[in-house]
């Protein structure tokens, strides 16, 4: 099966109660491009990512809003930013770490709120009946096996294989490109 | 006299005409935090900066509107985007690099807008009885003395002395610092 590769950068997921601290009251997001799983986009607007170490300006928001608010960040970030967060299936937030989010209107620190995204692959239900969720996979890019990737199985998913962009670029692939998944 | 000191990043400014082909009809920037002129802001919006050799997303834009559009950046951009931007006084723009901006809602690519801003001091018509426009001064930094620094003029200027970031970290220079600024 192939499968498309989406990179994917630092950026933000907001409940509503948070948005509205961090932007103001009612605030709706406004999309600035929509991405590869349907009804997802970045928006017009950014945040501030800060700890007591550094802080980084202009981190994109992925919206629509969510009922949980996550900030996904890179390797590189760790020393940057003086933090350790673990690399987690999305929305696995448990022990995960603190980091302050910043906007125009009020900002938000958060303790269980930072990881580093697993590499995962987005499979829709109708198309995901010899995988379970959350199953683990291999896939080849040109010459070059990947392990450890985590099947996420959805009704309204596109079959994309994301990878962060760190990872991406120490194993030279890029986003467009095309991994093969075999079912073992 | 004292002097504050503002290190400047990459940004644009843009015209309401631009800023309606890239966000929209009759669009109005959003502040996101005011900056040290009066008035000035960076705004909630931001855009993608593109030429034939790589590309920059999420580029603060400063508002409020102005009558010309122009893309400042930094001395490590020459490389990155593959242009030769000349250093410059902010709105001479004749015979400077073309860029393409990216907005939500379309793009342009500009002839003679982009530049690297040289060093400057902002002082206030008041304040600036024994300058001239665009004279060259130095300040003293610490022990560093620094030179070629242009004066600007203005009614609703602030004292400010304005350094681009990549020539702030190559001479240490800390935003919110103090420089002396010594009329010969």
């Amino acid at each position: 099966m192939e499968v498309k590769v989406g990179v994917t950068n630092r950026h933000v997921h907001l409940t509503q109660d948070d948005l509205n601290i961090l932007f103001g009251d009612n605030y709706e997001l406004t999309p600035r491009n929509y991405l590869d799983q349907p009804g997802q986009f970045a928006t017009v607007e950014t945040v501030t990512l800060k700890t007591p170490k550094n802080m980084k300006e202009y981190v994109r928001i992925v919206g629509p809003v969510r009922n949980y608010t996550q900030v996904e960040v890179l390797e590189s970030d760790k020393e940057y930013f003086g933090i350790n967060p673990p690399v987690r299936n999305s929305g696995n937030l448990e022990g995960s770490e603190t980091i302050t989010i910043i906007g125009p209107k009020g900002e938000i620190t958060k303790e269980n709120s930072c990881i580093i995204a697993n590499r995962h692959i987005h499979i829709n239900t109708r198309d995901a009946k010899n995988f379970k969720d959350d199953e683990i996979v291999s896939v080849k890019y040109n010459n070059l096996m990947l392990n450890n990737i985590h099947i996420k199985i959805g009704d309204n998913y596109a079959l994309a294989f994301h990878i962060n962009k760190d990872d991406a670029i120490k194993n030279n692939i890029e986003n467009g490109g095309i991994v093969i998944l075999r079912k073992e």
